[in-house]
């Protein structure tokens, strides 16, 4: 029985370390040293091997090392390997900063200022506080209830929108396809933390965008397919919308000459909104192999059928 | 008696309104309808008129619409006026969320983003907790006690530095020209939200910059005086400092042609970082002239001698 990490070598060397400490008896190997390829019932990556099953023919469980897996192909893994998505504090603490940040720029109109730095103009525009912004988070799993939690400090009226209904201290919560319009109507900076399913993929569209409030503004931390680029552009061009800010794209890198690199009403970060925590994730793959031992449930298994 | 507000219309109709309401034994007048000029005890005002104490030759308590003083000569003002800075919630909840941004902003590299966006350039940088970054409060006043408050919510390893000793619960502070060294010494980020005296102006230098961790970034929210501008210029430009969000210029506007407009590690706001919100404010100010009366101290009471 053995575990293989396939990724970055500095995680793989803090990964190997808590592994030898922390739970000895499970050899732990870095791809591509992999010894013998029958003994691995562990794989962790982002990508996997395209002939995963005859790789590693005795594999029991693939790891994200992300908080996704759409970038696996789940109909071609076989039917009998668990998937686990990364569900470590780190990476969402870092993620519900990332989307305070994106959210208070917008709210305090950075991009307006900066727009109007590169001009020189000084002009002062009236500050609103926070309490005055609704802010509205599309996915409600891990990420968007600690983004929702951030904000909430901040002092932003707050509502999250699942497919599934929720519930959190001091956020209005809508569910399901019903309630998307009167959640989007009340939305004045619209956060997308969703997973990308085959439903959910372009969900930010000219439907959405045309039915949020005049002078509303986008920020989309969670995958490129959920935006539909050419119907942003058309509503910040139109004057509808007043500003995004995008940390994904499809495909990434944005390619050379693309409209988003120049344009004056969209900041773009290059995937950074957050990243897996080496420790805390090493310290979250130990505890789930525990409990894969122990017949638990792992935190972060993968419906298949919903596809997150 | 009567009380005289000199200053924007919207805010004067929401103060007399409040005041009708709330206070309707005193008279408000707007500036420059102040009737019989020696009934006026009491002016809120940006700016006092040159000739104040012609003006209005039986002024009790002059109070500052804005959190600072610095904009009236205190010497030249009659020994009993008494002068009070505005010290209402909404306001320093304002200045708390610019502070958030703004270090934000420089924790996850924002300007260094933004400036590759420009370039066309798609690379990442690793992300590092808020945990991990040493943010340093100058002024441990109402604006920086509650900023500090909100970058703990944020997850920063806070300090604050102040002239006479404070404690704040989960901040290491620091105090006096002693202790000087030690607090720049241990900040990754330093925020300026001191009170422009005497003992303040130019305090953000040379030798303070030096003495900075390499790759420190700073934001300035407090008045453009605090800052030796080109002692800034030249430690950004060594490499020394990373970046600088600054709310405040000395004078405003920022002139054309200065050398803040076009640098690429300069974010520049037109000292929008907070601003007096009118309801608030009201019932700040009516509050303070019902301690007035019944000899109370006021809240944002000035020192004279100490200049806040």
């Amino acid at each position: 029985m053995a575990f293989v990490y396939k990724g970055a070598a500095r995680r793989g060397a803090v990964w190997s370390d808590a592994f030898a400490r922390r739970m000895p008896q499970l050899p732990f190997r870095t791809w591509p040293d992999v010894g013998d390829a029958r003994e691995v019932r562990f794989l962790a990556t982002w990508q996997a091997p395209e002939d995963l099953a005859q790789t590693f023919p005795n594999l029991e469980v693939l790891f994200s090392v992300g908080a996704g897996v759409d970038q696996f192909d789940l109909s071609a893994l076989p039917a009998e390997v668990r998937v686990v998505r990364m569900v470590e504090p780190g990476l969402v603490a870092c993620m519900a900063e990332y989307v305070a940040w994106a959210v208070l720029s917008l709210h305090r109109g950075a991009p307006l200022y900066l727009g109007q730095q590169r001009r020189g103009e000084w002009k002062q525009h009236s500050v609103q506080p926070a309490s005055t912004r609704r802010v509205g988070v599309m996915g409600m799993g891990q990420l968007g209830c600690a983004a929702l939690a951030q904000l909430r400090t901040l002092g932003f009226d707050c509502a999250g929108w699942n497919r599934s209904r929720r519930e959190e201290p001091g956020v209005r919560c809508y569910a399901g396809e019903a309630e998307l319009a009167e959640f989007i109507a009340r939305t004045d900076i619209l956060v997308c933390l969703l997973p990308l399913t085959g439903e959910t993929r372009a969900i930010l569209n000219t439907n959405v965008f045309d039915a949020l409030p005049a002078g509303a503004s986008v920020v989309n931390a969670a995958r490129g397919g959920h935006l539909v680029e050419a119907d942003l552009l058309a509503a910040l061009d139109a004057g509808h919308l007043c500003a995004a800010i995008l940390d994904v794209c499809e495909p990434e890198p944005l390619p050379r000459g693309h409209a988003f690199w120049e344009h004056p009403r969209i900041w773009l970060t290059p995937h950074v909104a957050s990243e897996t925590q080496d420790e805390t994730a090493a310290a979250a793959l130990l505890d789930n192999l525990r409990r894969y031992h122990e017949g638990l449930p792992m935190q972060g298994l993968v419906d298949r059928s919903r596809g997150y």
